[in-house]
């Protein structure tokens, strides 16, 4: 699931918000950091001990001076921050593009409700209840194919089948059409939901053919909304962008290891190193955000989670698309009626 | 409320216009930032005098020892300017598609307006008032929570009946459909609004089926809008981002304390930490633009204020679909008239 | 008026086109910084001479230090760049969102031409005029509430009867719907121009339902922009990022007086602070631009011509929606039929 | 015309594929910065030969020294490729912004030849060629106005009917609205178009109300993108922007003049400020990135050649709505039919 | 291909996930850089070998003297993180436009489905399958224009005919077109596609007009997308801009060969230039995520693979249009009906 904090940064009084969040673990920096830190305060006194204890005369002047060109060296480097921020920007703009662009029902649902005719027949409904449970179809199939998560809830058809979603006879169909086409057909369910809108449209169940048309539209617009969520999957950042990032980060903090130790030929020698530390956190944090967003629905903490949505679209389709058909309450006067 | 100076700087001859926009007060820099510096200076006279008073000779020397290497390694330890930059731009950026997204109900009045036709019936002025107030109704819920002040003035639903956007009957309606799901409900009244509409349209109010379905667009729009709303409040930025971000203004100034701390050993001592301050106001001051922005609908002097927005909508909602229905100036010949 | 230089810089042949823009008074960078730059300059003098010929040996040397000082810590100080980078890229946007999204009102006057039949009687003639007429009216009276040239110009509803967008009548019309809204009412007269439409379409003047809605949906497109404006006018950029960013400016051209001191003690004296000086220039002219686009409807030489554009406006209306309609060349072979 | 490199990039297999477009000279770095490296050379020998030959010893240590405050200064003077950046960022979104949104009559030639019935007599044929010679003609007065290359083909109207555009009594008609308003009347052919689709709707020649009201939305977006081009032209990237950039660019490089010379005192005298130079061709090129984008429809190589665009439209035009009118192939059983 | 690794990354848990796609070579930055580091590499030790045994004494030192001051100076020389930065932000924001922009006929074919009524004669089919193996056809011929690939595989008409989108007839048709117009046909296949549409709306193949339109403007949007796709590859990112990045690159790395050199009066030797080669991946590496996505249709590994792209089309298109046509699953009571 998404972390929200919003609430928590309600208002910037007093000392700020943003110190709040600071002791957050769930999806939080430490979370995600701490191995991390650890492999390298190991790996750090590691060589520490090393150039202390083990090392003899020669080897620890030579390290000392390695250290030195070293320190004097890495951060001239690599411009970490300036790589990361672009990258940063990068990912985060695509992970809101995917989590904002994953499509709702809802829409679907009231033009279901609100293009066809007042028509209580046992026939009407299953018309109704039919377009929204293929669009319901078609979001969990696709769903299946970007998130780790709906694809170990839903692995088989036989798991769609039982969530009700699906009709032996349909499976029946899509494995046919498998044999077919050898390619992904997850907006099969979308083309029968606009074929069941067109029968219904032939048996006079819509107000006009504006209104068919009208719904028509917007199970395009889902569909397209399927499609590029599926898109943002299939093209990730090129591959060399993110290794860039990542040998960079990487190679940054193996120059730190040696060029950070305290020597004995230096002025002071506080034994930990505060700095890198406190760099490691900063810089390694940012390159999790990155890590975190890259795939928003995949198994983070931060990750959306699809099989809440998923539970919650059927629910709500069904809900908006017949239950609440030509169910308003009846107009009446309201208090400023004058 | 926002704080508007923009006729402030309408011009910038003379000496320019920003110079003026800095003795404000509200919603300025220095009310969010005069805490956080009072706690900083008193912890840098805190340290410095612990070093001038407290410490012995030769703790003196560690010291400075201590503040010349912290001073040498904390400038380049961490580019807040630039995790601020990228952060803040990101902050802004869904700051302004939060309050340039907040839906108005005026376009759905005009079309209530203009899509039915001139009947001018009690009933017919029921349903363009009802749906005007259902549209309201469904702003009110969903604004309630994203913005705790909304949520202030409309604790309960009973609080909207006093407010007369619902009636008791409709309350037990959105009551029992609570029930049947578990999930949030905020868009049922719009299900009633469309609804409505609908048997506005069995009836022949509208001038066409057109008509009904351009309103029933719009009506879709505002639904649109609000979920967006919901959206940004639900999937914050990513919790990591900003602890990246706080975690890297808090350390460097808590290095800053040692720092700048002004030694014996040093050229001059000027006893105060001038630049510092300036630089603590400058980035702290960045960091607040981000904790003001994070939540454009919360408590902050800068934020949008949501109950004025709901007294202005059912004001203008009612104005424009029902008073001003039908009731234009005669066209006559204007003055350029030949 | 906006300064238009682009017939300057049609081509980069030679030593390219810039600069030829480097002369240029009018919005120039010169016209908006030398009094800034001569106030500047004057406080460095001022402090030079006190320097120079008020201070005994003792306090020279401590100036010198403070000098000294200044001059290490100040360049460090506060990215300037970049703070001006990043807020200067804001304002652009807006900027150009703005002056870019002023709505023209040759769409909705083209298609009153279009939609509304071969009517060539003067009724039909004064619901055209009426249409556009009403749409100039929302046009002046939005834009008097975001630009100070528009408000001198109409300072009252008189000066716009006047102008001829509005008559006696139509004044005590708005002057009572004032009187029941405490709210904003400047889009009353965009829902008068659609009841007049409604009023031509019950009439039979429009060539069907859907080129009615078709001009209906493009006067919604232009209350929507002019309520677009009156967004970004009442939602200004936030104040304390503003703070931010003068106070860093202000701040290093501060310390700058003191760190850029000319002193004894250096290797060379040049009395004149030549680096100083270019900086000022570059950075202050850089927050010009701010200053210059943060309300392009402003005072400033670069600022938008609303005035003309009203001009225009009524003109260019009238001329499409009335002396146009349906007295286009008959149509004939054209040089190429074969 | 744009220079087009694609093919030489298709792949980045070998050394990759950019060295080979380092040895283009049309549209190149070396084409443009040549005249301006060729006159900082000249500069910097002048100053070094009076440095070397002309300056007695005196003079010889002061220019000496400041050669040294210059160096020392020039290079934090102004983060050069900061405000490049940023503004070569700003003057490409608008070059791409203008570049591709010159409008194509593709499509209304589309939509002539789609929602017009099938009627072969010559009539229906001067309706539709009428249609897209007014658009071909709106776009060649407005494009005459943003593009001298298309002002010095198209200097008077008579020009324009010499192309076949034009003819002698639309030429008068035009004069007569020129002398009722003083406005640029460019748009005037697009409400003929419109006009003449009127008249052809009310002689029955489209398929339905739909499909007049398609075609009449397809030539209200060509008006649009017509005065958007025109709106980028009028609205330039503000005066001061463009001097702030250009100033600091050429600072620098006065500054670099001196602080750059070789002298005596110096470890090694090379003769040659191999150093400056590069940074000249890369600072000046990126200027001239700018020079040569703000313009897209000027001289330089690069500019996009609006004169090859008409041509191509009124082939195109013609083609599409004329002679390719129900004139498609009949329909058959392809190959995959079974 | 595109290298698709989002499921490597599904969670960032344990050491986080990049260092997963680190080991990766296929699009990886060690397949695109190791030629160039190699080459680097080369020079270096030729240099380093020139200096360390074929020079005599004197040459050595000024040698010396020479990489002393080309250290000094060649860092502060170009920005190079900073114009990569803005350079592959740039392509990439194109890159993404060109790759998400590919036009899916996947929405025209749902609409031949929808709109077209339900008829099963032999002509029906007909109707429905030329529309979609026009599109196919368009799509065929535009994209050889972009891509190499695609070019390879058909490089004249013959080949589509193979391929059976074309017929005979067919391509005398497109011949003789193209000896009346010099200009790229590639839309004329568009043209047919709506020609042959409308050809079945006139004989009562479509639900009415309305439908015809809504699928003519589908039409209308893959022309378009087709024709965007066409626009970016001949409007290229302007050549001067790459010079100038990769001319930074290159000369950046040329002054490294020298300022890098291990001298012996230096305080250590280690032959091996560790520093430079990791700067070498990184910045060069940074600078191949450009030159790999600056031509997407391309040769490269990551390069999207329109062949395929195209396969996928044509069976998906006549799958939807044609075998998915009025085939759905009867309409039924689902599981959760009560």
């Amino acid at each position: 699931m998404t972390i929200s904090y919003t609430s928590d940064v309600a208002t910037s009084s007093g000392f700020g918000c943003f110190w709040k969040v600071l002791w957050r673990w769930k999806g939080s920096i430490y979370k995600l950091v701490w191995k991390d830190l650890f492999a390298f305060l190991l790996s750090y006194f590691g060589i520490s001990a090393a150039y202390r204890f083990a090392l003899d005369e020669p080897s620890k002047k030579y390290f000392e001076q390695v250290v030195i060109y070293v320190s004097k060296s890495y951060t001239k480097l690599i411009p970490l921050s300036f790589v990361l921020g672009f990258y940063v920007s990068i990912i985060m703009t695509r992970w809101w593009n995917q989590v904002s662009g994953v499509p709702w029902p809802d829409t679907v649902s009231l033009y279901v409700n609100s293009c066809m005719t007042n028509n209580k027949s046992p026939r009407a409904r299953m018309f109704r209840r039919t377009i929204v449970r293929y669009l319901n179809l078609a979001f969990v199939i696709s769903m299946s194919k970007v998130s780790p998560r709906v694809k170990r809830r839903f692995p088989t058809l036989d798991h769609i089948i039982e969530a009700g979603l699906l009709n032996d006879h349909e499976k029946s169909l899509l494995g046919g059409i498998d044999k077919k086409s050898q390619y992904s057909n997850w907006f099969v369910p979308i083309v029968w939901c606009a074929g069941v809108a067109k029968q219904a449209q032939r048996e006079g169940m819509f107000i006009g053919e504006q209104s068919y048309l009208a719904l028509l539209s917007r199970i395009t617009d889902f569909r397209g909304a399927c499609g590029n969520i599926l898109n943002y999957d299939w093209i990730s950042v090129p591959l060399v962008y993110t290794q860039v990032v990542t040998f960079a980060v990487y190679a940054y903090f193996l120059a730190d290891l040696f060029g950070n130790q305290w020597i004995e030929a230096g002025d002071i020698d506080m034994y930990f190193p505060i700095f890198p530390c406190l760099q490691f956190l900063f810089y390694m944090g940012w390159l999790k955000v990155a890590e975190v967003l890259i795939n928003p629905f995949g198994d983070d903490d931060e990750d959306f989670e699809l099989n809440w949505v998923i539970d919650r679209n059927i629910q709500i389709a069904y809900l908006v698309a017949d239950d609440l058909h030509e169910s308003h309450p009846e107009v009446s006067k309201d208090v400023h009626w004058i």
